[in-house]
């Protein structure tokens, strides 16, 4: 069974000594955030997620969720239900929710690490609140008074979760084909009747009621997506004084088999005329759901962060226990009857590929969360435009680069492994498995990519590239003459330049032809990823330089961020390379000749 | 449930007028493998690949083997044990097993589409009949004449099975620390005592005996790998006039839980006193393994291969269904609500990568097998002593590449299906952990990264790299004139001299350092891997040209090749530069600062 313990110094050090969150949230007002608070939500988180959450992964793997054909009541793994009732009683659940709707109201940063832990300890189990997350968003951001007072509440203490029912078995990345239909009732309410399938927590155990939030079509509705609407539809019926009636009209048909996750309920859901309460305006339902994108999206990067770690310190551990072969350059522990597979060059080239893309990802994912609050809290309303622009930016790149880096390193950590790491018991395997899901839900990786350079790049004229690239310079100016980190300032100058060169060169195409946009999209995002990673390991031991940290911490920064530029940031030739090809050799065949 | 159908015209492609083997079969004395022959081989293969294994792919995984504590017993899958019988009527087992041992006595590589075939359609049960064949060859080239009668025979008709007995739980690559002993018998006989772990078709209920053939230590055995004898261990008791005695002291302890190849029984085997038969010379076992090392190796490869196929068929058939969204550049099916996928370059970005490792990989993986051939049955002893370095230095390029070609195209076509290639029912996901085992098993991606760079480059003097080498510039000069591939020489050449220059490097530098080949070994691999697929890629596209084949047919050899050349070979660079850039970044940090 694998293990898992929460890196707590290295997530302090992401918070306060790389991105200086403490600072930034004085700034932006949140007085509560002090460091002590702060610290207090990480060991506390820790060691929850450590003792109640992690314990868990392996028995909801292999029990899974259960779906009962006759009630359509679906059944938890066991511990499930009660480690959720430990999450709410503990306050977790409104950790980052406004004091207003019964939340503590500490920044959306301050509760990135809390999600970085759960996800690693039971990302089964964390889509449960991430959803809740998502539905209480979309209510603060777009709910009524009396929608807020009955749902919202109970969402923010985690006594109802929430749901986001966008699917339908036609249409997923083009929600514009969506059929479920929304019809008018007297008392102002909507029937809502159509399918959805993939609801994530769409039905279970934990609580009384859930709160689904559905996309659903007006009759008077224009074609496409300009024509949706988001309704909110309970479980358990409720009225506008918050009295709950009888079963609604919604139903899991059935549950997925999946390959991971098996801890997370994916349901078929239907909506038979169900009472549904239109959520902010008429047809507007697909801004309302894309206003809670990017927080759902970098909360899905932080999934990948979260199982890359763990699967990295299993890895880590194993690699230093197991015994096999000598180092080439001679016996390490002669005293053993073999060297620990860790002085192996090449396990060591797979671990630090790990540390590379987990460290660095784990700064570069904290910091889209900081841009969140930024972008919301700013004082100076030109700060809040350049987060968000940042943000936007961002967004595609740590959603994609974590999550697909996450399938990079669960595949690392178990190759660590050797034949073991294929076998259960290890639970290596199941991480990999798990991480599997993240590059296609919440947008696939090829959407992602898209959203970067079709819309963040092109639409919006790159403003948050330059924004990134006015921070890398800033670095780089300032470190001209720190020792610590003057050897990356010209490779890291040298990418800034070609990513430039790189977008205009796109762009300039994509005004002939719109096609060399998806053609150059997933490796301009994977180019994105990799550069602004080299600039964050270069942050990261300056910042390890000036810090407290021990020698050993300051060394493995120093070492893991030259293997970076040495051995991974050397990707980009190959992204830069498919990218000036254009559009020419992935157009040209003919789609009935792909055959062999 | 994905389907599968062989590709037998780029099977018959890439046999035939790529590598031309029906002209070498001929040349090294195999009087019956004519076109009539093999394109029976293949006809009558597919329909039983396609037929009877393919659909019993899915039963298998989500049944898998059973084992029966009481007993020792394994159950396989439904249908498995008849697929088998099936399997033998047919006369598939001796295929290409000398006739003198009551086999086809066809070449190697003519059955080596029917591998890649039953991998394909299900390589879980694929690894009983693997596993025969290991056996099966040692047998040939070390057994006894009284062994081979007794046991080789049954072995090749395929009433019995055999098994590979190697790993233990301490140790798996490095077989030095093995532990399992052979105490010399009055009889001559040896009774074995040890503990084997997965043990790939260790147990089953396909046949009435099976074959073990066990590592083990004579008592008077030195230290180390230079330590081991090989014996034959018999489930059922046999004596040397072939009477077949009660049940053997060897047992099916327990079957591991593992991510995939659930139809293979992946056996712990307790050998407590069993009667064993050494085979070959005393502590010269590992040696008698390495032998078979080549073709076993190779045959993982074809697995990797097999599996990118079936996915790549499956994702391509539903690319072309699945409507969402519409082509960036307008709509290219205006009647449908929406385009089909295929249409965005994105993925046909996956689908093409797909396509050209796949189709590249055959030929490369055929080649290897021709190479098999001719090593053993060239009538001049220079040749066959060039096909045996370049098939030495093949085979570690073959296997890994093509594993981890496989990891990735299962990847791609998962990823085609959006959040539907995560559900199990579309089958997909199966195809996707079958491919995890085959990085790992037959000596992971580091190993035979080692094998390549320490093996057969340093101690060899790259004598294959040079056969090979000299193959690409044989092939430039002869092509120069040739319009359908002048795009692709320079290019190649290129690659070849900056092959040479990396190899001179890594060689001077572990003049100096051993530990620079395991840091250069898994960059050197894929490099290798890359420059040698772009040689048979530009060979393909000229064999195309010159063929028969549909116009169809050439335009997708000649434009995925033109998109590997431009899309997919460029990762030449970022391996380039990791082996350039030595061991450094790999072996300062001390192991105890790995944490974050």
């Amino acid at each position: 069974m694998s293990t898992y313990k929460a890196p707590l110094n290295d997530m302090r050090f992401a918070l306060y000594d790389v991105i200086g969150a403490e600072a930034v949230f004085a700034k932006l007002g949140f007085a509560d955030a002090t460091r002590d608070v702060l610290d207090a939500v990480l060991d506390e988180g820790a060691r929850f997620c450590e003792t109640v959450l992690a314990p868990l992964n392996a028995i909801g793997d292999r029990i899974g969720c259960v779906h009962d054909k006759s009630s359509g009541a679906v059944t938890t793994p066991p511990g499930f239900k009660q480690a959720y009732a430990q999450f709410v009683e503990g306050g977790w659940a409104g950790l980052v929710s406004p004091v207003e709707f019964g939340g503590q109201g500490l920044p959306h940063a301050a509760g990135v690490p809390l999600k970085e832990m759960i996800d690693a300890a039971n990302l089964a189990w964390g889509n449960f609140p991430l959803l809740s997350a998502g539905a209480t968003e979309a209510l603060i951001q777009h709910g009524q008074a009396w929608q807020q007072e009955v749902f919202l509440k109970p969402l923010v203490e985690g006594r109802w979760t929430g749901t986001m029912c966008l699917t339908e078995p036609h249409c997923g990345t083009d929600l514009g084909l969506l059929k479920t239909r929304a019809q008018p009732q007297a008392d102002g309410s909507h029937a809502i009747t159509g399918t959805k399938i993939f609801i994530t927590a769409g039905e279970h155990d934990f609580t009384d009621n859930i709160v689904h939030l559905v996309l659903a079509r007006l009759p008077d509705a224009p074609a496409g997506s300009k024509g949706i609407s988001l309704f909110l539809v309970p479980k358990v019926r409720v009225d506008r004084d918050g009295n709950t009636g009888g079963a609604n009209t919604v139903r899991c048909g059935s549950l997925e088999h999946k390959m991971g996750i098996h801890g997370s309920a994916t349901c078929v859901l239907n909506f038979d005329g169900a009472q549904g309460y239109l959520i902010g305006q008429p047809h507007k339902g697909l801004m309302a759901m894309f206003t809670m994108m990017n927080t759902a999206r970098l909360a899905v990067g932080l999934q990948g962060l979260g199982l890359s770690d763990r699967a990295y310190q299993n890895a880590l551990a194993y690699s230093r226990d197991r015994l096999q072969m000598r180092a080439l350059s001679g016996a390490k522990f002669p005293e053993k009857a073999a060297d620990p597979i860790i002085v192996h060059p090449d396990v060591r080239r797979m671990l630090l590929t790990c540390k590379a893309l987990i460290e660095g990802g784990r700064v570069m994912g904290y910091h889209g969360a900081l841009l969140v609050d930024i972008a919301h809290h700013a004082p100076d309303e030109a700060e809040r435009a350049q987060a968000d622009a940042l943000l936007g930016f961002m967004t595609p790149i740590v959603k994609a680069c974590l999550t697909e880096w996450g399938v990079e390193c669960t595949y690392h950590a178990l190759q660590c492994y050797g034949g073991h790491g294929y076998i259960a018991e290890h639970g290596i395997e199941q991480l990999a498995r798990d991480a599997r899901i993240t590059t296609l839900y919440e947008g696939t990786t090829g959407i992602q990519a898209l959203d970067l350079l079709g819309r963040k790049v092109m639409q919006l004229q790159g403003a948050g590239l330059q924004v990134l690239l006015g921070m890398i310079e800033q670095f780089c100016a300032d470190n001209e003459a720190n020792a610590a980190v003057a050897e990356f300032i010209a490779p890291l100058r040298d990418k800034a330049a070609q990513w430039t060169q790189l977008t205009m060169q796109v762009g300039k195409r994509a005004a002939a032809n719109a096609d060399e946009v998806g053609a150059a999209a997933y490796d301009y995002l994977m180019y994105s990823g990799y550069v602004a990673l080299a600039y964050w390991w270069a942050r990261s031991v300056a910042a390890s330089e000036a810090s407290a940290q021990s020698d050993a911490f300051k060394a493995g920064k120093r070492e893991t961020a030259r293997f970076y530029f040495a051995r991974l940031l050397p990707r980009t030739l190959a992204h830069a390379a498919a990218i000036e090809s254009g559009t020419q050799t992935l157009t040209t065949l003919d789609a009935a000749a792909f055959d062999a």
